[in-house]
């Protein structure tokens, strides 16, 4: 969760209101499947100057969050009984959806340099698809290195498979390092870019984009027709005006240090009262860091005894297909400082009573 | 199209500014798969009154209008390869997305009686779904008969199939007779409701919503979460102050009024204007007439002649499976008196062109 508690909320009612007059003028009947014109061309806008890609918006199509983006490009890409390739561990959701479109699910280890290419290279026969987390991996926060991504784009290329990059959280970087996404190292056409806004804005918004080569625009325009027709047209209006208006810079300039004063705080906190209980990972990016737990230690006791101090921890196997893999995820982005000290404090008093019912020797 | 020229603007603005604030207050996080709590309430509650379905709101789905309420019911209740029987002439986009979910379509005549059940008991083995417009059959305008409807409704119990009872114009009804719906005569769950508030508010607004038998509810909220997470919440927060408020129910019978004037001097206008041309046939429901064509003339190429002079007329063809059937689609919901009496000339018009350039004898 982003910070959604200096959500400038004033400023969207203003927008809101405005992309209303506009709509109700003349936008009140069924609207383009790709998305409102003015928001996709903000966004590749956006994009270029961010993010180096060199898209147009005509690229550019609205989804409903990263999930809705994940759920079309499955289905538009692959057959059922297709497989996909995926980061182990990896984001849950991408793994639920892959499976209720049939698609088989192929587990690729991931190091500190991201995904394991070679795995992927030796897969028989080659996947169709494959997701990737390259900006910030979720939910290890390595980013995956220059060598990585450029096998990784070559390999795509050779074997004509699709490479899904979502760069959920990209927006959000503390270090001086950043290295091209997948989307520009690629000539041949073979990777598509998910972005979202429920990082930089807020969840229950539900809305994100894709940018596409230029070759799967019309696919995904049928996808949307059969799927929802198009997407509701009112908030994309207001978010295009919120980005026109300079609103979205703004916000951005102003989460990111609000975030990197979070992530700090998360950081010293973990240092003072952690130590020996959680090994904190740094990252680069993101609104989370992993905690690795002492061997042995049951990721799913530890949220389940948080759970029971008030404190929402996910546990790192959640999203692993292979289970060994244990640790915390700790979302800091939607918690004031305040409530970071308190929560790791009770996080600390968790893992010391998961301890001290353990097996000595485990 | 509904009568979008009258939708009461400056009352949405006031119930989206108030939902915002709500939403701005404690709703910028993830929210509920099924839908704003509120809504689904009232949406049950609107169901049980105008249409005698005894639901309750946690059996309310909220999804992307009744072409993402299909998508989804497809998608869960069937598997690729599985055969849904469709009404033909029916429903374009739901061939569609029926198409993109794998699935076969079995073709069923309708008839002035609705769907012709009796084919569909001797398809083997049965298919595992239907799609049917019972109230106002689209495109053809019949209404199903009590007959067949107890029979499709029989024929589910005795199968296991699953039945779509899509009900997306049944509010602008001009007749008394009114049938139940099959959700009203099922016993044995087997019927799943789909209404849009596109026909009755605006179709950009992209909302609609199902009904469920109360076993299906936790599939479709895996489905969404696949698919979506949640829909946007903000105007789900509206809708339901709007609903809460009466202003739909306000709106509601405006347009009815609206809808109802229009029809006729759509009728009138045919009578004075399209006799030997066109035979409009009456319907007790909905937003459009059906027209017949003299035999032998394509509906396509009216059509196209009807739209160089400006007017946008649908071909019956366009949704049939059998090609043969042939006829116009009317719609007058979103056409004022004066454009429809112009449009009527321009079409006489249109129809005259094409049968001059017909062979004398077809």
């Amino acid at each position: 969760m982003p910070a959604v508690d200096h959500f400038p909320a004033d400023q969207w009612a203003r927008v809101l209101a405005q992309a209303w007059r506009d709509t109700a003028r003349g936008r009140l009947g069924y609207q383009h499947p790709l998305g409102h014109a003015g928001l996709r061309e903000e966004i590749a806008a956006y994009l270029r100057a961010s993010r180096g890609l060199a898209c147009a918006g005509d690229q550019v199509v609205i989804a409903a969050g990263s999930q809705n983006s994940l759920d079309l490009s499955y289905r538009l890409l692959a057959d059922p009984g297709d497989v996909v390739a995926m980061e182990d561990p990896g984001y849950l959701g991408a793994r639920a959806a892959a499976t209720a479109a049939g698609l088989r699910i192929a587990a690729v280890p991931v190091d500190s340099d991201g995904l394991d290419v070679s795995v992927l290279e030796a897969l028989e026969p080659a996947p169709r698809l494959v997701f990737v987390t390259p900006t910030h991996q979720f939910p290890l926060g390595v980013t995956m290195s220059l060598e990585r991504r450029l096998a990784l784009v070559a390999w795509a290329r050779r074997t004509g498979a699709w490479v899904l990059e979502d760069d959920y959280d990209s927006e959000y970087r503390y270090g001086s390092r950043q290295l091209d996404p997948l989307t520009v190292l690629d000539r041949a056409g073979r990777v598509v870019y998910i972005g979202t806004f429920s990082k930089v804005l807020f969840p229950s918004l539900r809305m994100g984009y894709l940018v596409l080569p230029p070759g799967l625009v019309d696919g995904f325009e049928a996808a949307h027709l059969c799927s929802d027709i198009h997407r509701p047209v009112l908030e994309q209006a207001a978010l295009a005006r919120f980005m026109e208006q300079g609103h979205f810079a703004q916000h951005l300039r102003r989460t990111r240090e609000l975030h990197a004063e979070r992530r700090i705080c998360l950081l010293e906190a973990a240092r003072q009262r952690l130590g020996g209980l959680l090994d904190v990972q740094e990252a680069i990016a993101g609104l989370h860091l992993l905690g690795r737990l002492p061997d042995g230690v049951d990721d799913r006791a530890v949220c389940d005894a948080a759970a029971a101090r008030g404190l929402d921890v996910w546990p790192l196997s959640l999203h692993a297909v292979n289970r060994s893999t244990r640790g915390l995820l700790l979302g800091y982005g939607g918690v004031s400082p305040a409530l970071i000290s308190s929560g790791v404090t009770a996080l600390a008093d968790a893992i010391e009573e998961v301890l001290s019912q353990a097996p000595a020797a485990v």
